[in-house]
């Protein structure tokens, strides 16, 4: 398993880019060959125990990004159960993860016929070599190809505008402060409705919306779908509060294979209250396709 | 354990009622004395393990309604987790629950001091006295009297018409064929705009609506809110599909305790896809509070 600190260059790939490239600068990484790939990749212990090394690739300031353990552990998950993809995906983020070694456990919930439920809990290791839980998952796996073509749907796409009229999220290098070294990994393009943050005019509004891609040009498959969902600056960021916001649990229903290209997030909070706020997220993929449902409970920031 | 064919009358209060009755003209049923109370005990039989008996009260023709089995799970891990009130709680339904005896296995996931998470299977027993898993679990609980009072919300409750406009569940008694004894313990009155689908003419918008209380007039709690965001026709009906739409997941967050009085849900289907829909619930209290968001994952009748 390559070490956080050890990226070695996909074959036939480069991963040298300027920071603000765009995915249509880029050769693109394939799926399975991207930097995302090798940081999310896991390697089987046992029948069903999985050793990872969480990178330091996928931090902001300190904390390792919920999305991209949600993604590993999907991807654990995508292994241990018979079903290959991510139906409904729950995590309950129990202690915060840091960059290093972690150990998964999986269990089988129930192996069906066209979904299988399964459990899987990412440890990391105390001084005394104890597991601490970081996280526990439970979802529901299928297979998203042999889903029907059926669609009869309401929702319709974010009014985004073209990615070329929106904003890097550099613009915001000064409201998180530290290092981020996930923003280099990411190719995120904000709506301008939404960076009021940024210039220190938040909107009052609960709302962040924009382009996500991976800055390598990998194309989106269901994994980094369940990274996107939990990649944009947080919408208390809008709503005039600045500070973390920890997420208790997070929610994701994939309901079908991205198209390849680049995805538009859309993420609402109506309900802060309490000390808690939602977050609900729409992905949607180069077709209009609703790609992804996610809705995450967090504590909200006391800024 | 009462037996689910065996209902005392509570001490001090009247179970009799006309089937068309309303919270408004019934002696009220107090917490922990109503029904669904009786029909939501378990017995610890030692640490993290309880036995239930799964009431035949709360079927939807022959299945056991989803949203009593999310609240008697509810009750479990109260009891178990050191914080009272579920914050945030996932279900997968692994196969479908009969009335009968039950047993619920639990685990203490993470302790913290002002959030705990926790895990509940219930199983049910085979014929050879095995146990299958009907449901798993995963729950962040705390304490809701410990919350701020502090609300910056731009959700605005549901438009419903007053309770005496809506319609009885009665209306739909030829939609939803064979017995539903759940029918004769809630006290549901529709939205008139959602009823379409009861005389024949679904108004093809993913949307139910209506008021929700318990028939012995029990006030809302925490654990009657679980029920309710499981308790109205489903959407499905509206879009002009009949027959089944089995849970395959179900989030809610609870955010605040209810005030008493009758709830209002209102349940949004904007995706239907690939054989599988959301429905998305919103619960407010006679507080015009937003009590409890919920989503859940269904497979799409094929009717």
């Amino acid at each position: 398993m390559a070490q956080a600190a050890a990226h070695p260059a996909p074959t036939g790939q480069t991963t040298s880019r300027p920071a603000t490239s765009g995915p249509a600068t880029l050769a693109r990484a394939a799926v399975g060959e991207s930097e995302f790939d090798r940081d999310t990749a896991v390697v089987r212990r046992e029948e069903g125990v999985y050793d990872a090394e969480l990178s330091a690739g996928w931090t902001i300031i300190h904390a390792v990004n919920g999305g991209y353990l949600l993604a590993l552990l999907g991807r654990v998950l995508g292994d241990a159960l018979p079903h290959p993809d991510p139906f409904s995906v729950t995590a309950h983020y129990l202690t915060a993860s840091v960059p290093g070694p972690a150990v998964i456990r999986t269990e089988v919930v129930r192996a069906g016929r066209t979904l299988s439920t399964g459990q899987a809990t990412l440890y990391q290791y105390a001084e005394d070599g104890s597991e601490v839980a970081r996280i526990r998952v439970l979802a529901t796996y299928g297979d998203l190809d042999a889903v029907t073509d059926e669609v009869r749907t309401t929702a319709l796409p974010p009014a985004i505008p073209p990615l070329d009229q929106c904003l890097g999220t550099e613009a915001g290098g000064d409201v998180i402060p530290g290092s981020s070294a996930i923003t280099e990994r990411l190719d995120i393009r904000l709506d301008p409705a939404t960076v009021g943050w940024a210039l220190g005019k938040p909107s009052g509004k609960g709302e962040m919306r924009g382009w996500f891609g991976l800055a390598d040009g990998r194309d989106p498959d269901p994994l980094s779908v369940l990274l996107a969902v939990d990649a944009l600056p947080p919408t208390s960021f809008e709503l005039g509060l600045k500070g973390w916001t920890p997420t208790v649990e997070l929610t994701v229903h994939v309901r079908c294979r991205p198209a390849p290209g680049p995805l538009r997030v859309a993420i609402t909070t109506r309900n802060l209250a309490g000390g808690f706020l939602e977050e609900d997220a729409e992905v949607w993929d180069s077709a209009d396709r609703l790609v992804a449902q996610s809705r995450q409970l967090a504590r909200a920031p006391r800024g």
